[in-house]
């Protein structure tokens, strides 16, 4: 089959390599139907994530059809509809049994595309199949549910609900990329007053008001502590969420949080950043960071089958499988071909 | 009367100034009985809480009797025994409603001895005092109540409850001064399987052992990240408290505490920190820092009425309210002296 | 003035009376200039509320403007325009220090209109005036606040909230009185996947249509079970609101909840239900019953305002105050004249 | 093999069996070191829980040995010393992914001993191992381990967690059986002020003073009320732990609960109880119900490896494996043998 393998930095391509197989009972092979690229795969690329060994298929999200399940596996079978997760799940530790499946000990968390071989090819081995995929519900758009394998969860879990979003606050959004749009959207189940999203590029802005956004703040040009204490009788943003993962962002979400509010790091970083304890200390201040830990999932489809998530709207670009290459390139040029998700279909 | 009055850095007296007198409706005037001293005291008196001005009495902490109130006050009446907290409540704005009496915004939070006269004097004005003074119930002791003022619910508000201290889980307190010593006394309500004390000075040590940690770490010699890896199968402290109030307690905070833990800063910092989000952002850890709200108040008042607080045992040194000087002396060479808090007495 | 007053069961007056004065430095005189009347305001009438004396002035819901204020009040002065709350609090007992304003034990909770005299006038003495009114934000329509008072806060704190409605998850709401619609509105802020509406009057399950929910079922004729059962798998409503005050809807509640979900009562009960513990003990359900505490009162407003509660929606009859007999007559045969909310305003 | 087998109403004897096999990849089979009875085996022998059929060997506790698992079995192994508790969890369904394994819908829940074979017997299949037994730690004795099948995580879980125990509260536990004991003493693990036990024998209560109970109260003689009032200021208790299954002693937990409290029910119910909603409507009450989930397993285990938990002292009698029969006698005729809990061992 076709894969698309990792060869080291900056090295990657479009190949035939073996099928996958049943190693574990708890195993499930699925074909893969629908698959997208995230910006970690980006990162990858980059040599960023030296764990991943050259020769690995990348990708972790997906949509497919389970082929073959392995003797344990009870909860799906030949000729489902799945959604394979970002995050598997041994059910088992400590961490599976307390529903934070991202920091899953048994063998599980973020592995796929990882640790082991990935999505982005013709078919996928998925371990603990039990607990890391999830059956699709009819009338569930495939593509749509395919923003549920990463991008969704990560922004309701580690941005909002990490972030304690409640009806009627001022939430501030600090970067209106896929993430930070992720969390705009899902913010508003919870029915604050105001979404500011806040970003350097005036093309993001106008994706963070289509999503839902009520004010967008240009933080090359302007302040948005001066917006922010407008709307907050100059307290400060109930809830701040970092959505692009340098120090610059995260210290901005420190200096607008009002005092006793939230502020949800969601963004990946890759440098330290400043904390400001002299004046902090004193706010009452809660600082969340997070890796998904996917136990959302099975809500955020219960709101896409309810017609209450427009999940598809990320997608801005559709691709046949094979077309993986060009399908890479327009993700990793975002600022030109203005990719928020790009789809990549079995055709 | 007699009170201590600050000159500025470096300059305080123990003088004569004019008895306080009723200024609102919500006042009351009460008589100081027993008073202690509070390492914020130290940094006014070195010039680092600059909003402090010249003539101020200093002072947070104090049990004393009511001698007279303002026409709206009911909850207490003159003659009354009462624990003056540190924190004043308007009882009104926001956080008040929302038991954040610490962050008050209509007139209260941490001003006695800040920006209104103090309680280091033989009287003392309190403003909101039905929201800002609490009777103390017969039986309960005025010395140990009056470690009630400020440093249990600080100990037990902004360490243990922000820490979310639970049965069975592995808690780490950096510092054992007074306020570590606090956290750990009262970390014990919630029955932890270990609280390791973790300082650089073998007495403070031995003290932490005395108010209840079960095992103790000398950082300037031992490394505290493998006693709790060995706890923890290697997982790492549930809890991290900071008592200390520099970068780098702070830092050791965040690197002894397990993904899925909490990071509960209590010290006051002058400094920032640097925060290590490069690893962090993956490990879904929760950092809470705050003043004191004294919503506690009442539940540990019980729990010195049913004996299970042994608040007097940070009292190490007692003096004369006369003795005001000579107390601050011992209290400032604690290194010394061996001094955690210090209790002057009306005589 | 004028006002509503209570001569025993089944006796009403529109009549002059003295108009009320300060009686304590926290009170508030307030100019009605719009009042409601409360389904409580008729069962007083029937002699259900034995605790209400002949000679009381009736109503604990307005919106006015303040005339005098007490020595001690400092959030509210003369020509503010205000909400006048049902629930009146001390701000400074147990209950009110922890937001259980309805609870309070210093004189508040439920006071206006029962143990002394309401709105339903001319003017009204607002004790505690500093906790029990709310300032009203430029832009808010007075109308839409007066819906404040007690229906919203009760729908939203006693049904929804005590009900722990989240995203994604079937709500059903048995009764579509005011009580109910409110709680069918205000659910809405959790972006549930279903809100079923449960009533035996076509007319009022038309009204819970149009206030949001999106199944409605008149258990006349249709079993709301099964309806249910379809929604959810099998398994249940995730949240059961009650919102009649009859014991055959509060234990519909309990056979319409799934394992693991909440029943919260709303309604008033006159007569005791039956508990199936045989049944439930083993279902893991949580019951929560509830006096409004109105500590949302301040989120519902900033939701006013920021244009996200159609509350005048309930206000199907105006008035004038004068009007205040024929008023009583429309609300109370709600069956014929299809009453909500009536709204009589000063003019 | 030797197993107790239920023949019908009455009827039970110690008869020898086929050993158990393997039946799925899940499985594992578990050789019984110690057993014992549950106030529900006697139930079952009653007739009263009609889904169990004659043929089946009861019993949903032990601690043993592993002697086989199946193939997709991964955190125990032959060999290893394990608790095999009342609950078993299939671990993928909506119930246990969010830790509610009692509710378990793929297949698990209270099964062994109810739906399939159970404890009481030589060897025992255990469905899905990996979720459904505890390794047990070195240190830990078997015998105490026994203890956290099913009596302490129901007492916690189902009283203690459920009715939310805080420092410093008074807690009236109703019903002094072995349950009853449970929660007082797992209770303490949050400092209440006060622990009321009540109960109609006053052998009972002598025990639930050792269990940690401070105040007993015989309300076959006193009114538990009055005395409750006395502690609590009149307010009544902050948590009422109802451990007897009976309707009155639910309706006293409903009249003993302060407003704003809550009543945990733990007892097995036969019958209804009558719910006062025309006093309790009011109320701001919280009444919870709940099979036991054994979420809090692992946290006692910890624990009673930290000797925080003396679990011992509910084994009243010991016997070997092969005195069931008289076992049975000794554990039924409570009331004159003074027994708690009856440990079966292998000898």
């Amino acid at each position: 089959m076709k894969a698309l393998v990792y060869h080291g930095p900056g090295k990657r391509s479009w190949e035939e390599v073996p099928r996958p197989e049943l190693q574990a009972a708890t195993d499930a092979i699925v074909r893969v139907d629908h698959v997208t690229i995230c910006g970690t795969d980006l990162h990858i690329l980059k040599g960023d994530v030296p764990e991943v060994e050259p020769g690995r298929i990348l990708g972790h999200e997906a949509v497919g059809t389970v082929l073959t399940v392995g003797e344990a596996v009870t909860t799906v079978k030949p000729g489902d509809r799945v959604l394979v997760s970002c995050i598997s799940a041994c059910g088992r530790c400590r961490y599976c049994r307390a529903g934070s499946f991202g920091q899953c000990l048994g063998g599980g968390g973020w592995i796929l595309g990882h640790l082991i071989d990935g999505t982005q090819a013709e078919q996928v081995r998925v371990p603990f199949a039990d607990t890391s995929v999830y059956k699709l519900p009819d009338g569930v758009s495939s593509e749509a549910a395919l923003m549920l394998a990463d991008i969704l969860p990560t922004g309701y879990e580690v941005g909002v609900l990490n972030g304690r979003v409640k009806p009627g606050e001022t939430v501030a959004v600090v970067g209106s990329g896929p993430i930070g749009l992720a969390a705009i959207i899902t913010a508003q189940f919870y029915s604050p007053g105001h979404i500011v999203a806040i970003d350097m590029a005036s093309s993001r802005l106008e994706a963070a008001k289509a999503f839902g956004a009520d004010i967008v703040v240009n933080n090359a040009i302007d302040d948005p502590g001066i917006r922010i204490a407008e709307l907050t009788a100059g307290l400060g943003a109930d809830v701040a969420i970092e959505a692009v993962g340098v120090p610059e962002t995260f210290e901005l979400c420190t200096r607008l949080v009002r005092p006793g509010g939230h502020v949800a790091n969601v963004g990946v970083h890759g440098k330290p950043a400043t904390l400001h304890l002299e004046s902090l200390w004193i706010r009452n201040v809660t600082i969340t960071t997070g890796l998904v830990d996917t136990y959302s999932t099975p809500d955020l489809l219960t709101m896409l089958a309810a017609g209450r998530l427009d999940a598809e709207n990320f997608i801005t670009h559709k691709f046949g499988l094979d077309e993986m290459p060009v399908a890479y390139d327009v993700f990793a040029n975002a600022q030109d071909t203005g990719a928020l998700k790009v789809a990549l279909s079995r055709t």
